[in-house]
């Protein structure tokens, strides 16, 4: 019995493209004699579809692909991911399926019965969940199939309060009773970079529990915000990881059932470092955001810091030095080696760089205000211009020659609301979004690991949004390392006010920081889709009120 | 017996003014000799409280809050509506709830069964369904308590495939078995034009099934983009509405049940036209954004078209004349009626407005980027860039003096896309963003109903970006009958494109619509919080995919 596990990336609604992917992946398949192959959750629209789901039609072009794909499993069968209409008098109008197809038919099928909704999933909106378990038995093997969350009945939460049993049925004690012989796990599970550890451990601890193999098979690649890390896996039924697939890429992979069931070890590789997977997901995030948009190249502004700096080199890598175009937009404020440092960098990515000095533009609109803003101080209101002058720019390049406009916001400052609405908040998509300004120093520091690529000068300088004379990022905020404990706490951590760990000195630093994290929702609200590697990004996954007082 | 309906406005996580609306309630009550005084769901705490519960501070003040309020209730009851932790070992970790207080204690609670999970509602991302259902006796008399959706088992659906019966229970069902003698249901239910009647007829069709009286209280004011129309009522046993509270108004009101019980009718008020209750959510939208956000001003750009001056009625009757600066920015592509007819308009209106040429910083802009441009067309981008110019003078104006900028698009525009990032989609809030043009038509007619306000040359002319010499919506737009008929079709009803409903020589322009909407998601994702009219919004009630293709 040979099993294939396929990890692709799919794109949401595009049929075409799915079908050829698993049309490929099938053809692999049977020219490697396999008995099944396993595809990930909603393989056949692609993860996350969300109010897709809600146009009959789109359900349709779902079930056509669905029995295309079926009149290709000849000898072999494969299990995909689809929504199915529910045909039952009550409930949600879909199920989240597995759909078992073989010489044109379905031949079994699962639907998913622990519906995650929650931070980013929202899939009750959509689902009915199933209440009904039973194991298949395929070529004389009893198979467990379960949909991503099924697996997840008890799982470690961050949230203070949350129960790690979330769902009153555990679907996997259900098949269990039915003594199935492996168990497969379909997923669509997005990467964070803290949770990695404890996603195997939940697969781990099935396999020991059940003490059968588990065969999970994620999706890979990104759709908007969502990244996928494949990471597809064999647990033996010891709990052993037999088999790992890569992260971030697809990958089509065949193996011997034997192989999990005598649990025969594999070679123990390295954990890969977070640092190094988070800047391969950041990659990942782009590649797939301009690829599966149509578009080839980005433009950014090149500010002289270290977070324009760190998006540029990942910008370079994603779409490659011809597509990538920055803009240094120096000020009256700017100091001179942000232009020198901006330039050492561009030369060595060898990108095409143009130096634009914003001052015409900011000096028509101080004439235009002044007469109604006589007698009034200078204040953050001359620092937003300049900031919004740089992004009309930007943006007039991004509209004549088809560019897409990269964020370079970090998690720190979009957290605190220290970034322009209309201004450095501007962009198609934000790259650092979800990484603390803290791991964009790791993230420099890993960029510059075989020679410098980023200036030193970029890393060492004390951060400043330069908007007026001598301006520093530690005026207006606290320490990086300080402002980032707390943020993680109060973000990810979701931990009551009193209970976030700082020192007795720094307590009225935290009240501080909540403060303005909170006031700052009616920014966010208006900001560019977040890369998501954490587990609580800004964007959909974090859904705060703006008109409230908290 | 007495019973007092409490119609409130409440704000989102601000228990203390949340508490002293309860409180004056209840001494009202107390002064009308009532027994029983009834506040809407989740009023402790305001409706919709969104991520705000996932701090397990949150809950602790709402906690806290529900004892004080259980003290002041002696002699008299309060069914209050509160967030309540599930001490069950598995679930969510929340109960949507509602407790009968009286004399310094809980005496009764009843949880949430159905938990809408659609639309603009996410309530299984936080709470567990209840399963177990009691009605509860209170001085002689049982009650049968539901919170909002429990009492919506059945319900029509616009969606092409979605079940009237959404649920596998029925709460209601299930009490009726206990021979309550009262209906209660205390809700948040947002308004939606189109919904009016058929919110009605949930409330009569459950009175006339049991043939008991029903009680409805609902919230009133607007929390974000989300606005509740109170419009709370008594159904008798027959299903006549013999008290009705008002639209969009907080209102404390006491009767005697036997009003409810003999079905003794009220006279037959006519229902309100539609368009004085959008025109009353949006006025009762933009004080509340204001109001509970604690700004007292708004700026807005007045283009000399329909939606700007539309907009500049509304927020003068919801903030004041005194409260509202309107910016007219000009360019060398805006027609002098644009000019005239907006001076009209804000001197009868009797605002204070600034005429600001922009062409210095238009200018600036193009010699910026003249050098970069050059040998190119002048396209959408010179347009863009204009549009853009003017958001920077009204958020200097807006950050200078402290005013939200209030964004005029309208709703036929975000959906095509009619519109520039970070230039007119600028704004803290969208008053019109859900009012398709043809009613932004219907809004002006009726501010002009007793004498013209807005000048008719306005409501005449064509529609017109003025953003290039000549230019008219109808250049790349169809007419906004058709257009809107379209766009109610694939977004309020959800329809599959091929059953959109128009004429055979319209079909083709179908196709070219759904691909505007379909490919500007980008675009709304960076929109302004839009105030919610009717049954499908953009904002958080929509969530499609940004890379997707469909």
């Amino acid at each position: 019995m040979k099993i294939t596990l396929a990890q692709l990336n799919y794109h949401v609604g595009n049929f075409t493209r799915n079908k050829e992917l698993i049309s490929l992946a099938i053809k692999k398949a049977k020219d490697d004699y396999s008995d099944l192959i396993i595809f990930s959750e909603l393989s056949v629209v692609g993860y996350p579809p969300l109010d897709l789901l809600d146009r009959l039609d789109f359900i349709e072009n779902s079930d056509r692909i669905v029995r295309e794909i079926a009149r290709e499993c000849k000898g072999i069968a494969a299990l995909v991911g689809a929504p199915v209409i529910n045909h039952r008098p009550e409930g949600k109008k879909l199920f989240n399926s597995a759909l078992l197809l073989s010489e044109g038919k379905v031949i079994f099928s699962a639907n998913k019965a622990l519906l995650p909704t929650y931070d980013i999933f929202d899939e009750y909106r959509y689902f009915e969940p199933e209440t009904v378990f039973r194991v298949f038995e395929y070529r004389g093997l009893k198979l467990a199939v379960t949909i991503c969350e099924d697996l997840w009945d008890e799982q470690p939460f961050d949230n203070e309060f949350e129960k790690s049993r979330l769902y009153r049925v555990s679907p996997m004690e259900e098949l269990a009773r039915q003594n199935p012989d492996i168990i497969i796990n379909i997923s669509a599970s997005p990467f964070s970079y803290s949770k990695i550890k404890s996603k195997e451990n939940i697969f781990r601890s099935k396999a020991l529990r059940y003490g059968k193999p588990v065969i999970l098979v994620n999706q890979t690649g990104a759709n908007s915000e969502l990244i996928f890390d494949g990471a597809s896996a064999v647990f033996s039924n010891r709990g052993e990881i037999v088999h790992r697939l890569p992260w971030f890429e697809e990958s089509v992979f065949t193996f011997p059932l034997s192989d999990a069931i005598s649990g025969n070890d594999q070679e123990e590789k390295p954990e890969p470092d977070v640092i190094s997977l988070i800047r391969k997901a950041l990659i990942t995030g782009i590649q797939d955001y301009f690829g599966k948009l149509g578009f080839g190249d980005a433009v950014l502004g090149l500010s002289g810091g270290l977070d324009s700096a760190v998006t540029l080199c990942l910008a370079v890598e994603a779409l490659g030095k011809e597509h990538v175009k920055a803009l240094l937009l120096p000020s009256r404020h700017s100091s001179e080696h942000s232009v020198t440092d901006s330039v050492t960098l561009a030369g060595r990515l060898g990108i095409n760089y143009e130096i634009i000095d914003i001052e015409k533009a900011f000096r028509a609109f101080e004439d235009i205000l002044a007469p109604y803003f006589m007698g009034r101080e200078r204040d953050v209101t001359e620092e937003n211009i300049q900031a919004r002058v740089r992004a009309v720019i930007l943006m007039a390049f991004a509209n004549k020659f088809n560019y897409i406009l990269l964020n370079t916001s970090n998690k720190s400052e979009a957290a605190v609301g220290y970034g322009t609405l209309y201004g450095d908040m501007a962009g198609g998509l934000s790259v650092i979004g979800d990484v603390y300004k803290t791991d964009v120093y790791r993230l420099a520091e890993y960029i510059n690991r075989n020679g410098e690529i980023i200036p030193q000068n970029i890393i060492n300088k004390p951060p400043s949004a330069e908007l007026r004379p001598g301006q520093l990022d530690t005026d207006s905020l606290p320490d990086y390392g300080l402002l980032d404990s707390i943020l993680y706490q109060y973000i990810e951590l979701q931990r009551s006010p009193a209970r976030i760990e700082v020192s007795n000195s720094e307590r009225g630093v935290v009240e501080r920081v909540l403060s303005m994290i909170n006031s700052n929702e009616y920014k966010r609200y208006q900001a560019p889709p977040v890369l998501r590697i954490s587990s609580k990004a800004f964007g959909a996954g974090r859904r705060m009120p703006i008109v409230a007082r908290f």
